[in-house]
């Protein structure tokens, strides 16, 4: 494949794939969750965001290139920023208060799924230990995520009495974040990969990356969404009602 | 804790998040899934099978002592047989063969759902890296096996005309073995969780190891109990409502 037919295949996963297709997301975003739905969604959710710097990290411990590295170490300033109170990790917490979950019990990740760290932790681990180019090119769902952060940004503003500037700062700090670091991703996937066997490496790595986000989504809506699903062990909303 | 108290823990871990008590396994042994459902189940559950050997020798190559590696190895024999068309993992083929599946396809595990491989892998890579006392312990739920596997044999019997004393020969060797196996895991537990931190290792290693199993069933539930719900590239079943 020459380097745009791999871009064009590559976007072809995130427009079948991407979960932003997903049910639980068409929920959310249209207002049709109570509040102990979305603090399930903003709790098991954290798992995820808290992973990202780590896996970035592992990544970083991979690299031989400096100019590399220091380009892929601003995502992890982006997500755990240069103090406390900052950082994208921050700003999720924020949205845990916002929707009226205790901060230390969203950081404890007790009360998340435990479908939630097997996917988070198949992902860091991915990124450890597969072919640096596939591990680069797991990252490539931010390709699709400028979309799916308008329509929720809009979708809860519209909806919850929760959705304020404040509550959103992640999502709309994501929106100047994800393109810049996803156009050098990109470049450099499609720059790498000529083989072959590099091609369908990336190609699987994305595909593994949307199993990811799926998975999540997957887990949240039996648990929360159909009635009487949530495992042994996990988050309980105090009033499914509300 | 005394042995016994810490024993008597270990088994109430069991009647209270063993994945017996998960709906999916009440629909299975109560002959409420048709055929495309019970296929899901045997070719999802073949990942975990096929994973078993990997983490007994994850196991057995962290044990410095000569006798706990030998009776360790017992357990790969088990699964993985002497020879072409033996073990464990072999009687699972069979039965996969039995419910209308081919051989081929699910070794590729091409079918399977991501959420079963996220949660099989955690469990492998548990046992590889978590100290060896736990990852022992993890190995306990095999203490509530023989009774859901009796209760699969009756049910499977009663209700599928694919069950017959060759395809289920993977349950009814299990009653062999597990009790065995077992018997050498607890007392090694017991003996050695001596102290308070790492009886509460053991205890949370047996509490992951019901995770990793419960959500492989929420996982078949939520994709081939509820309609609509498979997951882009998961097996989709020929015939549903044969």
């Amino acid at each position: 494949m020459s380097p745009d037919e791999l871009e064009a295949r590559l976007r072809q996963i995130g427009a079948e794939r991407y979960h932003n297709l997903h049910p639980f997301h068409h929920l959310l975003h249209g207002g049709a969750l109570n509040r102990g739905q979305v603090q399930a969604w903003v709790l098991n959710r954290y798992c995820y965001q808290n992973a990202i710097p780590r896996k970035d990290a592992a990544l970083i411990s991979r690299i031989g290139d400096v100019d590399l590295r220091r380009e892929w170490r601003r995502r992890i300033e982006d997500h755990d920023g240069s103090g406390p109170g900052e950082g994208g990790i921050e700003r999720w917490l924020v949205l845990a208060e916002g929707v009226g979950l205790e901060r230390d019990y969203v950081m404890s990740t007790h009360g998340a799924l435990a479908a939630t760290k097997f996917a988070v932790e198949a992902y860091v681990r991915f990124v450890r230990e597969r072919p640096l180019l596939d591990a680069i090119a797991s990252s490539l769902t931010e390709l699709f995520a400028p979309t799916i952060h308008k329509e929720r940004i809009a979708g809860l503003l519209k909806h919850y009495d929760f959705a304020d500037d404040k509550s959103l700062s992640y999502f709309r700090k994501r929106l100047e974040q994800a393109p810049r670091d996803v156009k050098f991703g990109l470049a450099y996937v499609l720059r790498e990969a000529r083989s072959e066997a590099q091609q369908q490496g990336v190609i699987g790595a994305l595909l593994f990356k949307t199993d990811v986000l799926w998975a999540q989504l997957d887990a949240l809506h039996h648990a929360y969404v159909e009635p009487g699903n949530i495992p042994p062990g996990a988050f309980v909303p105090e009033d499914r009602a509300s």
